[in-house]
This record gives C-alpha cells, structure tokens and sequence, in this order.
C-alpha cells in the first residue's frame, strides 16, 4: 500500500511538474537599500536557489515610490510599478518581500495580499510589532503564509530558532543586544574613551547611525525588536508600549570607566524574563535599559555594530547566537531565507500566529536586581553618611562604593547595591541632593 | 499485516478535525540519556507542545534493550519492546525519534521507518556522517522526513540554520567547536595552568569525558560532526575519512602557556572552506585541529563544555551560534524541535537530501597559513641558526621566536610562521633534531 504524502488541494506554489515547473515569481515592495540588495542576491545566487530549491526564482514585478531613479541591476523583464498594488498583482506573484517599510500603504497592501492568499515575506520590524497580530490572522483566513525573520536583527536567525528549534521548550529569558548603533556607540565608548557626543558623531559620519537617531539612541528600535522576540518566545502577545525603554544618552565616558573598575561594560540589553507573580500565575517583564554587564558575560564580547540574543530555558539550556543586524545585503539573506521556506511548505502552525495568550506584563518592581548609581555630590563631610542613610531608610543594601573628588567642591560618588527593587532605590535617592545621577541595573554573571 | 497509521488519502499526520483530532503518536527508540530525556521533555513539556502544535503528542512505544531496567516516568500505557521493530510498529506510531545511537541495527530499523512512509528524527552522529545519502533516498522514495538536529551539537541549531536560514547564501566557512569534552580540557589547561593528564582525569571525574577518550581527544567526534555540517553548507557529499582530524594529545600545558604569550588561546577547531583549487574549480578543505586562535576571535571566549559554530558567507557576514552541545536534556530539545517541525510540515525540499553536488578536497597544502612550532632543541650556539636556515630552505618566513632554557642542556624554541604551506614546514622540520616538536596551525584575527 502507497503510503506517500500527498499536498493538501490548495497550494499556493505553482505545481513542480517533473523538472519543468514554471519559474517561482518573486514580487518585491521597496527597492531601496535592503529591496534592492535582495534584488541583486537572488539574481546573483540563482545557481543557489535553483539547487536548493529545484526551482528557478525570478522577481516579476517591483513597487517603488519613483520609477525614474537609477536602480542597480534591475532585469528588464521586471515590471516596475509605481501606481498601484493592482498592477503589481497582474504580474502575478506568488510571493511578495516586503522592504518598503512604514506603517501605511504597507499594512494595507500587505493585508490585501494575505487576503487573496498570497504569501508575504517581511522586514518590517514596526509593522510586525504594532499590526502583528491583524497581519496573522488575515494570513490564517486567506490560507498564506507570513514569514517575518528579516524584522528582527538583520541576519541573525532568531525567529526561526524560537519558533520552530525551541518550539517545543520553555524559553525563561531572552537578553539582546538588538541595537548595532548604540552597541557600536557603547562599544567606541569603551575602547577609546569617548563621549557619548563624539561616539555619536563618529556613528553618524561612519553611516551606523541615522541623522536623527532618536529611534536608536533612546532604546525604541530595540524595544520594537524585544516586542517581537517576546511575543514568540512566551507565545504572549506583548504591546511594544508595555517595554520600558531607557536610552544610551545619560551613559558618559565616566560610567563606561566606573563599570570597567568594576569589571563590567555597559550594554544597552533588552530583556524579556517569565515572572512568577505575587499572587500566582506568571507575568513578563520587558525592559530595554543600559546595564553593567559583567566581562566574562557571553554579551559583554559582543563589540560593534553586532547583534546578539542570549536565550536561557528548559531543557536547552542556553543558546546565544550572534551576527549582522542590519545592514542591506545581512537584511536580504533573511528575506531570502523565508522565501525559500515559503516555497518549501505549506502554511501550518509553524507559521501560524505564535501569540497564543496573553501573559501580563511584570511591574516595574517586581524584580530585585542590584543596581549602579553614579552621584554629583557635595565634597563634604557627612555627604556618604547622608547617602547610605537614605538607602538604608528604604532598605537598600550597599555592595560597594567609590568616591574620589570631581574638583570645584564636587565629589563623585558610585555606589553598587545588592539586590533591591527599582522603586526603593528611587525612593532613597530623591531624598539625596546631587547634581547629576545616573542608576543603572547591574546583570549577574550568569 | 499491521495496518498502517497512516491514511493513504492524506498527510503523514492525522488530520485534525476541529480540535478533535486524536493524539499524535510518537515512538522512541532507546531509553537512555537522551531517550529518557525526550520522553520526560514530552510529558512536561505536554501543554508547550500542544500550545505550539494543537495537538496532543504522546508516547506510544519504547524500544528498549533491556525491558526490566527501572525507567522513570514510563506512563503504563507506553507498550515497552524488546524483541523487534515490528512489535514497535504495532503501536502504530506518527513519527520516530531515535536516540539508540550506533550503526546496526539502528540504520536497518530506521530504512524500515523510512521505507513504510514513517517520519524519522534522529540524534545519531555517526549513522548520519556516514549513511546520510542511503537513508535521505529511503526517505525521499517513502515520501517521509528525516530530520536530524540533533546528531550534531546537541542543542545548538545549526542544521536548521545552515538548512533554511542560509539556504538562499553562499557559505564560505564554517570554524567550529564541536567537541565539550576537549573544550572543557583546553578551558581547564588555560585556567589552571593544567597539564592534559590532568585535565583528562579531571574532565573524566566530571562525566565530562568517557573512559575511553579516544573518540573525543583524537578529535573524531568533531571530524564527524564536522562532515554533517559541510555537507550541508556547501551542498556536497563529503567522506569522513576526508576529514583530516588531529587530537589534542599533544597538547601541553607549555603550549598553553606559549599561547597566552602570543595572545591565543589553544582551541580544538573544526573547519570547512572553500578553496578554490590551482586548475581552477572549487574544492572543499575540512579539519579538525588544534590552533592557536586569538583571543578577540569570537571562538577564543568559547568556554568550557559548550560549542560553537561560526559560519561566513555572502551576504549574510558572519553568524555565530553556541550552546550546549552535548547532554540528555539538551540533546532531547533538539530532537522535540524536530518532531515539532515534522507536525507541522511535509516533506519538501527542506527536508530533502541536501547533498547536490561533490565538491572535491583540497589537498593538505592548498592553503597556506600561519604556524606556531614547538620544538625542543640542544641549548648550544648555532642551533637557532640551523633551525632558521632548514626554514628559510622551504620558502618558510620566521614572523617571532621564544627561546628559553629548559634545563639539562635544553631549550625550548618557540616560533610563529608568516603563511606557509603545510608540507613546506614539514619539510623544513624534518631536517631539524628536535627531541619533542608541535606544530598547530594559527587561526587570523578575522
């Protein structure tokens, strides 16, 4: 008895009838720096393709803002569309990349495309954070597939890790450094010496941060990131407003010394962590926030522009993997990959919406963790003594201190505490006087 | 005969009926560390994997050796077997997981699976280096996956990531460290200064190291992992006997120290590259070797028993994956991984042999690269300058030299090579006396 699989009725890729299946076409939406270095990598890797898929790939059709614009290696059997999806859609498609970016027209487009069963390849890191969960199920009902890996840091293969490798584990924290900048910034902040201005200056003319990099270096890019990683690794859905994010701009070249007599760098760490509650049942807690890592720490290696998610579970222990996070053609080889997948198989719970509940967020105090203060005070005696009693009042422990003259009448101080909530140590802290205060939470070496 | 449990009109999965769909059946073979493992990962993890796939997954079936051992955690409705694969089949089982390990009968057993339609996912190393084509036909004519994370660095996904992630990029290099067992010696010599008995004894005490090393510490264990692992990245079948392996038995804790000096550490590296050959062509070279690496190289800070894989290519830059390769539990979750990804998909493609092609070896002196020598010579005048001129007589170019007295007429001569071909500096040794000699290649900066 023949007891081969046999395809489901509906497949969304044309049929391969003995070696002579017709061309995959491949539709693109944006054709800027990572549409474009996905242009290029499948016609410079068709060979590749073609023997990993036993497929020819070729992009029918791409919709851009200006036909006019000089584009790089575009065939002229592509169709370039400027109008409409419409006629991006008369080339028909069988997959459509998505790398235009932006919230709208591309939601919309994307929603149509699902609609009538297309499926979708993204890079769109915002769309999946805020519209994930509308874009999954309109996939579901139109019977497509929505593959996303190319959303989250570049290369790096982390959605496809959590949803598919560790689907069947209990995934108990994830840290990353899901930002090239600021890690870039942090990182020249370290080696050199540098202020924050200068290591932004020398970002900025190095092209590794925008113009305005507001999104970068207030920790909001990253936390859009954690959003998405979280969702899939607790299967929850996470509202990127409930990640605290707290930027690089109070981290100066002092607190990047102060950590290294410390033994530690600073890194800009996302964090998503199970909670038990209070009161029973489980919480997540979601921040983004400068931290001293701890040298020997896998994430304290991780230098430039890198990405890097550090995953901690059950019974997989841990896994860190590490890579280009942005970049055009690192983006590219995400998409690429997805594609592949796509023409490879049929929609299923692998690409199904992962969220399939809704964990609450932690407060902000639920978690106890030792924490780095640095304080402006007056040079004066009975200033420390003034300082430790208010931590003491709120029950904040000191680790460690370090106090030397900052000159003009001014001391610095930088305290290390043991484990304390957020909220205690805030409440002992607004009752010191200082003219200028950094806290940082402190990660644990393991 | 048996009936089969699969329904000749549909997928290998039972379809699901509104939620109603009957429990997925899963069959282990063998029940020891990692079997064990994947059996507890299955019941603890029950409500994971329902939540991931919607459906219930059970264990219908063990094939065990022995039927009396005490077992924990068998459900007394798992029908133990020890007599055959039929008796097995009986139960009626959706997917295989093996984790018998060994060649026969585990490679007749799981042709049988594969040959009847039944999907196979499988830890086993050395079935996989070196049955991998037979069985990926048996699996290909009987329309069934076989999925094999997990006999390659235990939790690490690296299959998946070479496999999906990178399918649709040109992989350049892959550097590895397959092996805990002599990571965890390396790590111990580095740190404490140990010499290679002791940090053998050490790693054995630990369960670190089997009683017979020889698998580990000559470096086999990695040349087979490594050959999976080519395979797939460049597409090829590779022999395991291609793969030159060269243990870390003639390590010493002098060449560690060495190392510190030159800043490197002492890494038992696998690698597979690229090579294009003199007559044009490409050819694969592929190793298992210790080599001083760097230590801002991302292998260097590789510790302990965990594993590493570093890959390069276009355009994705470099990944970087680690984790712990080895171990019941973490073993099981790429396994679980697997049989999560079988529920969810048909045979396509993916999961199709990925061996397309044969890509020759490189010879051994294809590539030239940096070496550090070792030797143990007379402490007399004009020894260094025989040393130097036998060098200087193969084209080889001395970059730095360590002398030291070693006591009772001897010294130790280190030297760093500039890039030489292999059998260049071997010639150049062979007219060189020296009463102990280590040569371990140099892994760059980058």
């Amino acid at each position: 008895m023949e007891s081969s699989a046999i395809a489901p009725d509906v497949s969304p890729m044309p049929a391969r009838v003995d070696g002579e299946a017709r061309p995959v076409r491949v539709a693109l939406l944006g054709h800027g720096t990572v549409g474009g270095s996905l242009h290029r990598l499948l016609v410079e890797h068709r060979e590749h393709v073609r023997l990993a898929t036993q497929r020819d790939v070729e992009v029918c059709a791409v919709l851009v803002r200006d036909a006019d614009k000089a584009r790089d290696g575009l065939d002229p059997d592509t169709t370039l569309v400027t109008d409409s999806l419409e006629a991006l859609l008369a080339t028909e498609p069988d997959v459509v990349c998505e790398a235009m970016g932006g919230i709208e027209p591309t939601r919309t487009h994307l929603l149509t495309l699902l609609d009538r069963g297309i499926p979708v390849v993204t890079a769109n890191k915002q769309l999946v954070a805020r519209h994930g969960t509308e874009l999954f199920a309109r996939a579901e009902a139109g019977g497509a597939q929505l593959r996303f890996e190319a959303s989250v840091c570049g290369a790096v293969p982390i959605v496809r890790m959590l949803r598919e490798s560790l689907a069947a584990t209990r995934i108990e924290r994830l840290l990353g450094i899901l930002n090239g900048t600021t890690n870039f910034m942090l990182t020249a902040m370290t080696a050199h010496g540098q202020g924050y201005d200068d290591a932004l200056a020398d970002a900025q003319r190095l092209g590794y941060a925008e113009p305005d990099p507001t999104e970068d270096v207030e920790g909001l890019d990253a936390a859009a990131k954690l959003s998405i990683l979280a969702g899939i690794a607790f299967g929850t859905t996470v509202d990127i407003d409930d990640v605290r994010a707290t930027g690089i701009t109070g981290v100066t070249a002092e607190d990047v010394a102060h950590a290294a007599v410390l033994g530690c760098r600073i890194k800009l760490v996302a964090r998503a962590e199970r909670l038990a509650a209070a009161g029973g049942g489980t919480t997540v807690a979601l921040d983004v926030t400068p931290m001293l890592v701890p040298e020997t720490h896998p994430l304290a290696a991780i230098s430039g522009a890198t990405n890097a998610v550090l995953v901690d579970g059950a019974p997989f222990g841990r896994l860190v993997v590490q890579g280009a996070g942005a970049g055009g053609p690192e983006t590219a080889s995400a998409l690429a990959g997805d594609l592949v997948s796509v023409l490879g198989s049929e929609p299923s719970f692998l690409t199904r919406d992962p969220h399939v509940a809704h964990l609450p967020v932690a407060p902000r105090d639920a978690r106890a963790e030792r924490h780095y203060v640095r304080m402006q005070v007056a040079d004066q005696p009975g200033v420390l003594a003034a300082v430790a009693g208010a931590l003491a009042g709120t029950g904040v422990s000191i680790e460690r201190v370090l106090q030397q003259a900052a000159g003009e009448g001014e001391a610095t101080l930088v305290i290390t505490t043991h484990p304390c909530a957020p909220g205690d140590l805030d409440s002992a802290l607004a009752n010191v006087t200082s003219s200028d205060l950094t806290v940082l939470p402190m990660l644990d070496e393991d």
